[in-house]
C-alpha cells in the first residue's frame, strides 16, 4: 500500500492523526484497567501497573510518541475526547498510589504529583527508547518498577520478590 | 515584528529551529555545569542539579518543548551539534550521582538508567506543565528533588532539610 492509499480509509491527515492516538490511548487504558483489576497486594498492583505503562511506552514507541506529542495537530473535539481517555488512564495510576498508602505501604507528600511522575518516567520512554540497545523492554520496565516504589517511599522490603512472583504468575495465565 | 519578519535574521524554518534548539540546550548546559562547579555534599548537588533542571523545565517550557520534541526535524549536523550538548548535560547528572554513589550516599542498580530517568522526570515537565496552575516552578522542583533522592535509594535522613539550606544559600548568592 502507498502512503497516499492510506486516505481511502481517513478522511484527512487530521482523521488519521485522531484514529493513530485514539488506538494507543484506549489500547493502553484497557491495558491497566485489566493489570488494576487483577488480585494483588497494593505493592505488587502498582508495580503490575508500571511494568505494563513502561513496557507499552517502549514496545510501541512510534505509536506512543506520536499520541503524546502530536496532541496540538487535533482538533478541539478529538482532543478533548482523548484528554478524557489520559484521565482515565492517570485515575488507574492515581487509584493504585491512593490504595497503598491506605495500606500504609506508600508514603508521598502529593497523590497527585506521585502520579504525574510515574506516569512521566513511563511516557517519556516513547521519545528516547532505541529497541536493540542495552535494555530490551521488558528489563527497563522492570528497574523503572523498582525505581517507582522508591519514589513512593515503599515500606515493604522484598518488594520486588513479591512483585517479581507476580509477574511469574500473570506470565503463565 | 509580524512572524515573517523573522526570517530576516534566519535563513530558513529549518535554521530558525537549529538556533532556537541550540540556545536551549546551552542555556540548560551552562546552568547545570555552574551548579555542579559549587562547592556541596554529593547530596546537595544532586539534589541542586534536580532543582535546576526541573524549574528550567518548567519555566521554560515551550522552548524546552520546541529543543526537545522537534529533534526529528533538525538535519544530520545540526542533530549531531544539539546532540552533543544534551550528551554532555546527561554527563553532569551522571557524574553527580556518581559522586553520591562513591560517598556511599546513592545506591542504583544502573547508573545509566538513574541518569536518563532523572532527566526524563525533568524533560517530561515540559510536555505537561501549565503555568498558574496548582504548583509553581519551584515547588514542582522542590518535589522532584525529593523524588530523585528517593529514586537513588538517598541514605542520608535529612537530605531536605540539608539541601534546602544549600539552596537558601544559592539564593541569597
Amino acid at each position: 500500500m502507498s502512503a497516499a492509499a492510506i486516505y481511502t480509509y481517513y478522511r484527512s491527515k487530521a482523521e488519521l492523526l485522531y484514529q493513530v492516538s485514539r488506538a494507543g490511548h484506549v489500547a493502553l487504558l484497557y491495558e491497566m484497567q485489566a493489570v488494576f483489576a487483577r488480585s494483588a497486594t497494593p505493592v505488587q498492583r502498582l508495580r503490575n501497573l508500571v511494568l505494563t505503562h513502561v513496557r507499552f511506552h517502549a514496545r510501541m514507541h512510534t505509536l506512543a510518541r506520536v499520541a503524546n506529542y502530536e496532541m496540538q495537530s487535533l482538533d478541539g473535539e478529538s482532543r478533548r475526547a482523548i484528554i478524557e481517555l489520559r484521565d482515565q488512564t492517570e485515575d488507574v495510576m492515581r487509584e493504585a498510589i491512593r490504595l497503598g498508602i491506605e495500606s500504609g505501604d506508600f508514603e508521598t507528600p502529593d497523590l497527585d504529583l506521585a502520579t504525574v511522575s510515574l506516569l512521566s518516567l513511563g511516557i517519556d520512554v516513547s521519545r528516547w527508547f532505541v529497541p536493540g540497545e542495552r535494555l530490551s523492554p521488558e528489563e527497563l520496565a522492570e528497574q523503572y518498577a523498582d525505581m517507582a516504589l522508591r519514589m513512593l517511599s515503599c515500606r515493604s522490603s522484598g518488594a520486588r520478590a513479591q512483585a517479581t512472583t507476580a509477574v511469574g504468575a500473570q506470565a503463565r495465565d
